[in-house]
């Protein structure tokens, strides 16, 4: 076989086969078949498209590119949620505690921040001594302790994945569904769960921008986690304006303890309702509710009796991270400067850009342009008004959160820009869209 | 800028501007940007296409990426051809002493035989002592001397073309017409030419396998000419079957030979008719002759003076070769073993598949399946019967010559099935199918 063959077939839109699939994937992680000859394959995919077929193929041979975790001897059900990405989605931090407190074991192997998105393991990070680099036995081990664990990527699971993603990333080849289905897949499918929930985002903050290809998406998911004998659940979310009120790593990490604290304050509505339905769907999931609607009141007793909030303490406190700045958030990161933007005249939130607001955050140094960057924990934004909200001359709109006058001045009009407001009634923004499989 | 971006934006079939393409081309060049961004950027070139404003300054780029001759010093028209590639094309080999004879300047850089098609170098590199590695200095002092010189692609003649070419042969990105047509002008123009002639096969043994597809690369490599303010006509020929009798190096050395001796069979009629046709145009645009008309006429006579004959042997002189040879050919590389295909039956040739020819001549040795593979001078197919030709029983159909066996048994069936004999009249395949451009 001849990885240039494999490429003219692409090239020509006839479908791989699975020999042909696993060669490429085999001999690229091995190093046998040079970046050169990958980089054209993906462009050819990714301009051709895959067939499920193919995405599976591709999917199984990068997840047995590594090691595949197998964690039946941990007692309870293995469920675990993905989200495609966006601006100020911290539901990982609330979901991931409220179904480990009810006892669905959560094994999350998670991804940081890049581009206008923000990343989990940045979040968590910015609590002191947090640590997300745990090798897999010691994953195993806090798994058994407390029900979750919250990791990075190793080079064990899916390395063929790491490498390809890195190629795809500088090749203009990431915004591909099937590319990103089967990268999406094969990590989680490592992680040895039984069951996984999708959190599949839509919207100018998203990197799908149309409910169509969104759907797309979160149909070549749900089918590719069918033929590898998983039950995967995709919500279609909202993603037009940021997600709750915070965005940027450790104000991130503060609105998650409010909501874990049962302590949701209007603007942060949309958080709760999601997170709440992505633990229903994940506790209904894993065997401790026998309905959805069942599963997600559950969740929500977890955050009045605080059983979530504590179990977060727990597992921070297992890997290594301060869980007294969690009772005391100013132990966490906090910037230096705050600058707020008021509304230029009375009438109803039109617009909270979410594009706008995670590249002036990522701007501020709250993410990252490229891999290589480092992240400001601190700053960030609080957005104080949201999609159909009635404001008046002067309200608060924005606190932007800053360490750098340098930055603010080139993010500050993405802010300003990011905001309409309109003389007429504006509806609110339904947070959960459409739901796919199951 | 950023080579992401400029992949980005041809992977969304939006037209790269002139200062894209040359930052592409100059980083490349120089080592900056890395062969797996080049290959992405190719690939989607390849699907997407190019816009004759984008091949243009694709062209122009890469001549300037090295040194372009002036040739102004030396006095007459400077006219070259090319050909797109085929099997049994020796024109070359013809054209050129025709039109150095009668004081058109030839400066010709040329190419090796890849795949099933030839390559003029490792048919020159047939007569002994023949060198084709001449520095851009004595090319010109040849070229000086005695009108022609015949010569390989140096590092110096547009080194991005070389790299971008040599990427494109391991992925799967050589057949597209807009990336062919740069790379053919970017070479050609560097040969500091006044005007160029071009043949384009099409048919089963060309790159082009429909009229559509040579019709278009023909008018985008006249449009490049015209946007470079050169004069360019595009003669579209038949490759449906090979050129003239002869396939292989020695042997196509040796049918150039019988040509430029005005000893021409019936089988090598096509081959004789587009040589002057082509020397004609080229007579015509090297102002020798006031129409095409008459150059075809001044082309015949130099084979019947000899006059073309002897400027073949004195520019084989000067590169080294030995003239000798060309008067007494068994100085030539010969093969030790020869079979015949008869003809199983009486009728006419419906056909002479010019690819299974090419490929079983390869197979033979004849030819290179990669660019590393060394190349048997001496073996190769004498074909006795053309389409339309009328044949008995038992009439020689094929001759192979050859020095391997175990070659000989896997090229055999390819021969064998290559031809075809029906029992009705077959019309003969005009050689010339359409002409473009001037």
């Amino acid at each position: 076989m001849r990885m240039f063959d494999v490429i003219e077939k692409k090239r020509d839109k006839k479908e791989l086969s699975s020999e042909e699939i696993k060669f490429f994937i085999d001999g690229y992680t091995k190093g046998d078949i040079p970046d050169y000859q990958v980089s054209a394959l993906l462009m050819a995919s990714f301009l051709n498209g895959l067939t499920i077929k193919e995405t599976t193929d591709l999917c199984y041979a990068m997840l047995n590119s590594g090691e595949v975790l197998d964690l039946s001897d941990i007692p309870g059900v293995k469920v675990d949620k993905h989200s495609t990405g966006g601006v100020g989605d911290k539901t990982s931090l609330i979901i991931v505690p409220i179904c480990a407190a009810v006892g669905v074991i959560v094994p999350m192997i998670s991804g940081r921040g890049l581009g206008h998105t923000g990343g989990t393991l940045d979040k968590l990070e910015s609590i002191p001594g947090f640590n997300v680099n745990i090798d897999l036995k010691a994953f195993r081990k806090i798994l058994r302790e407390c029900g979750t664990c919250m990791i990075g990527q190793t080079g064990q699971i899916a390395p063929a994945d790491k490498k390809i993603y890195s190629l795809r990333d500088v090749t203009a080849t990431v915004d591909s569904k099937y590319l990103i289905a089967a990268s999406v897949m094969s990590k989680k499918l490592a992680e040895g769960i039984d069951h996984l929930v999708l959190d599949v985002k839509v919207g100018k903050g998203a990197f799908m921008k149309s409910m169509e290809d969104a759907c797309n998406l979160a149909n070549i998911l749900v089918l590719l986690g069918e033929n590898m004998n998983k039950r995967v659940v995709a919500l279609i979310t909202d993603m037009q304006q940021p997600l709750g009120s915070y965005v940027g790593n450790a104000l991130e990490v503060i609105e998650s303890i409010q909501i874990l604290q049962n302590r949701c304050l209007p603007e942060q509505e949309d958080l709760k309702e999601l997170s709440l339905t992505l633990s229903g769907y994940m506790i209904y999931l894993g065997g401790k509710a026998s309905s959805i609607k069942e599963g997600k009141e559950i969740a929500e007793k977890t955050l009045m009796d605080l059983s979530a909030f504590n179990k977060f303490k727990e597992f921070v406190s297992l890997q290594g991270g301060d869980a007294a700045a969690l009772d005391d958030i100013s132990k966490l990161p906090a910037s230096m400067y705050s600058r707020e933007i008021t509304a230029p005249k009375g009438g109803y939130i039109a617009e909270v850009n979410a594009l706008d607001i995670g590249k002036g955050s990522m701007i501020l140094g709250a993410g990252r342009e490229t891999v290589k960057d480092n992240v400001d924990h601190a700053v960030g934004v609080i957005i104080k008004k949201k999609i159909g909200d009635k404001v008046s001359l002067g309200d608060t709109l924005l606190e932007i959160k800053y360490n750098d006058e340098e930055r603010l001045k080139i993010a500050y009009p993405l802010f300003e820009k990011a905001l309409d407001i309109v003389d007429n009634y504006v509806n609110k923004v339904p947070i959960i869209k459409k739901i796919i499989g199951g």
